[in-house]
């Protein structure tokens, strides 16, 4: 069934009212009819099951007939701290990302970043990226985009335990990392991905003076949009999360 | 260092001959000069250190330094059956298959591929992101592409143990099976991931009857693109090849 996030304000009582893009999606693209079903997301982690009762001009009007709880949120909440990349590499990394699992995005600027600061249309579309990840992936809270900080502040606010990606780090590697204590029973881990040409010495020492733990990936060099999705996918996988329905797999 | 797969009979005893794309890359792209070092790759698992020691229009002669065994192999020998995807997505699949490690792409046709197969000119480009993936992710040996075949021949000819990506398997997740005896023991894997619009019963069906195990990923959907990849990064990272140059970690 399609999926829909839609502003809390939106939903009254058991009606729902959908505007804007999301009702052009259902009328002009998905060619949706009065009497066909749909799921509704709030954002409340509720998932409401809802069935089209009109469609006039660009507007879609719904009735809610079943709520369930979402299951599409992971158990262990990850923060992706991602460099600015090229436009379509950033873009893959969100997409990806949120597919993953990812809960939140701060985008950073560092030292060797070479993509330019990204305008407000450019952050729109990000945020329509994750939206449309999100909902395709079948998430049932839509994850957060953060605004664009400077990489020492990225360092400074990040929740602990946090791990930064370091082709230079030869002696850490990731089943390392996440066998050990603080990554064990932490429910939520931050990862920093730097830009194309990597992280300076000075950056990595910063890093470092604020607890976060540098880690290396192996002999194979991954692009910069490659290696967080593989962390991510690793991190899934060790928490039973890349699995079966009860996560158990 | 720039490294270069070349082909075999380009290097006669210490004497590397470059035409082509690769000479022209050297020439217009990177602008190399006589003097510099790069690296030569020649598919057989060595490198040699390479001086440039003559640029004479579209050609560029080397002289080898120095010869040292490559290690940009992983020891796991994952073997990647991709339904045919629309060109782009088709792409980052094989770039960032590349990049994790896989040492085979068997491209396939099923019933709901929307795809095209590809021409002639189609199979050469991606021979060149392969070639291209491989030189920047520091591999050591070039990853081989099958020619495009139907899935049941795909199956029917598949290296044991191997994995079907199936989002209707809810009791059988990745952990369970890759530390399951044959997985555990194995140095080969094969994957297989399906079209866009995933595989029908019956081609389930046809891959368990020879022996292929369907394999669910949970909760979330993944698009057709993303579930490869994230699959081989876990297995990398079971099998120890996502961590320090050693790959214990």
């Amino acid at each position: 069934m399609h999926r829909f996030f839609i502003p809390k304000n939106s939903l009254i009582d058991d009606t729902i009212t959908i505007s804007g893009d999301t009702a052009r999606q259902i009328i002009k693209v998905l060619r949706l009819k009065v009497g066909e079903n749909i799921t509704i997301l709030d954002n409340s982690g509720w998932e409401y099951q809802t069935t089209i009762t009109s469609i006039h001009n660009d507007m879609v009007l719904g009735k809610v007939v079943g709520k369930t709880s979402g299951k599409g949120e992971p158990r262990i909440q990850i923060t992706l701290c991602q460099a600015l990349l090229k436009t379509d590499k950033f873009e893959l990394v969100l997409q990806k990302g949120v597919e993953l699992g990812v809960v939140r995005f701060v985008p950073f600027f560092s030292e060797r970043c070479v993509a330019k600061m990204p305008s407000a249309n450019k952050i729109e579309r990000w945020q329509e990226i994750i939206k449309e990840a999100a909902e395709q992936s079948r998430r049932s809270l839509l994850p957060q985009l953060a605004q664009v900080i400077p990489f020492e502040e990225a360092c400074e606010q990040a929740p602990m335990p946090s791990l930064i990606l370091w082709e230079e780090e030869k002696t850490r590697g990731l089943r390392q990392v996440l066998k050990s204590k603080p990554f064990m029973e932490s429910s939520e881990i931050t990862i920093f991905v730097g830009p194309e040409g990597g992280f300076t010495l000075t950056e990595i020492e910063f890093a470092r003076d604020q607890g976060i733990i540098t880690l290396g990936l192996g002999k194979r060099i991954l692009r910069a949009e490659t290696a967080g999705l593989a962390v991510i996918s690793a991190i899934m996988y060790e928490k039973g999360e890349l699995g079966i329905i009860d996560g158990v797999g």
